[in-house]
């Protein structure tokens, strides 16, 4: 009975440790969880490459989800803009949240700018060396901008966006990324396999 | 190449639209995503019921995750406390991150008092009504305080927890949950089975 207070403090204690763990979820899918967190320019390439890694990787049968500004920007922090604190609590509930996805054993694909150092030594602090994957997506502000595939860039040079990372923001890259991607002369297939060798690898269950 | 821009945009097109989508995952893994949301009183079994189902439902095959209080105000919403605004800026983000779990694929447990009607009808209206069950644990404020698993009674009478939900906070029932479940009187067997089966039926692709 849920009532008997005595026996069910004895429950729920043994019902909590039973409860069902990351390790458990890895085992019957067949591959551990794990968060690949591509930084970059507006235009580097970070979301097309987590798109395409992602196809790869559901086709071979890998759980995962991408975060990206389209849906966390417009839903869990629809309430933050771009101002240094803001920019730092939107990556502190990406990475709460990216730890959440990592319990539930998905292959996390994160594409955010995340332009200053700090803010991304924060993030990466929260998890194991082995369960994280910087990915330095590397290209010019000029390609970036030649390229301006959203129209960011001229808005931005017109004033109409304000606190623009590589225009009015800075954008500090990685010293020592885990991978720096040369997205500004490889080609997209290039880029990918190279990404998907080290997911594949770093998921392994030996 | 990512730098030929007018392909490069065509290319970013083309390759937003074929990402995976919800659909995608819930055909490999052979069930739907979706939400059971467990309310009630502090000791009123949220959480023995949503570990127990966690299990069963693991056990079956099926990609869980369980949010309750533990992992997400020690995390994602560490910054908040227990005024009516933080409570609902918690749950607007349980809401948001049970959304992306959703897009995930998984069967996501959540596990909140979350005691205003109102507050629980603007999580709900996030979702569709084939996504989401309301799962009221319904157990008297007089058996929750004598059960006091967690010692919180006692100190919330003692004026040790300010707006403790029940004693110096209001719990307000639902009016029509989809599930009401007598947490008070009958076996924790008996609790679990009734969701499991309502689980079963609602995630099962036809």
């Amino acid at each position: 009975m849920l009532t008997v207070s005595s026996q069910q403090s004895e429950a729920n204690l043994h019902w909590q440790a039973l409860s069902v763990c990351r390790s458990e979820r890895e085992a019957v899918q067949r591959h551990k969880a794990f968060i690949v967190w591509f930084t970059g320019l507006s235009g580097s390439g970070k979301s097309t490459l987590a798109n395409r890694t992602e196809q790869v990787l559901h086709s071979a049968g890998y759980r995962t989800l991408i975060l990206d500004g389209d849906n966390i920007r417009q839903g869990l922090c629809k309430d933050l803009g771009f101002s240094a604190p803001d920019r730092s609590e939107n990556l502190r509930r990406v990475a709460e949240v990216s730890s959440l996805l990592l319990e539930a054993g998905v292959v996390v694909l994160a594409a955010f700018v995340s332009p200053y150092r700090a803010e991304r030594q924060k993030v990466r602090a929260l998890f194991h060396d082995r369960d994280f994957l910087e990915v330095y997506c590397n290209c010019s502000l000029a390609a970036c901008e030649s390229r301006d595939v959203k129209g960011l860039y001229r808005k931005a040079r017109l004033g109409e966006i304000p606190l623009f990372t590589g225009v009015s923001d800075p954008y500090e890259p990685p010293e020592a990324p885990d991978l720096s991607i040369d997205t500004e002369n490889d080609t997209i297939e290039v880029c990918v396999d190279i990404i998907v060798r080290r997911v594949r690898s770093a998921t392994e269950i030996r």
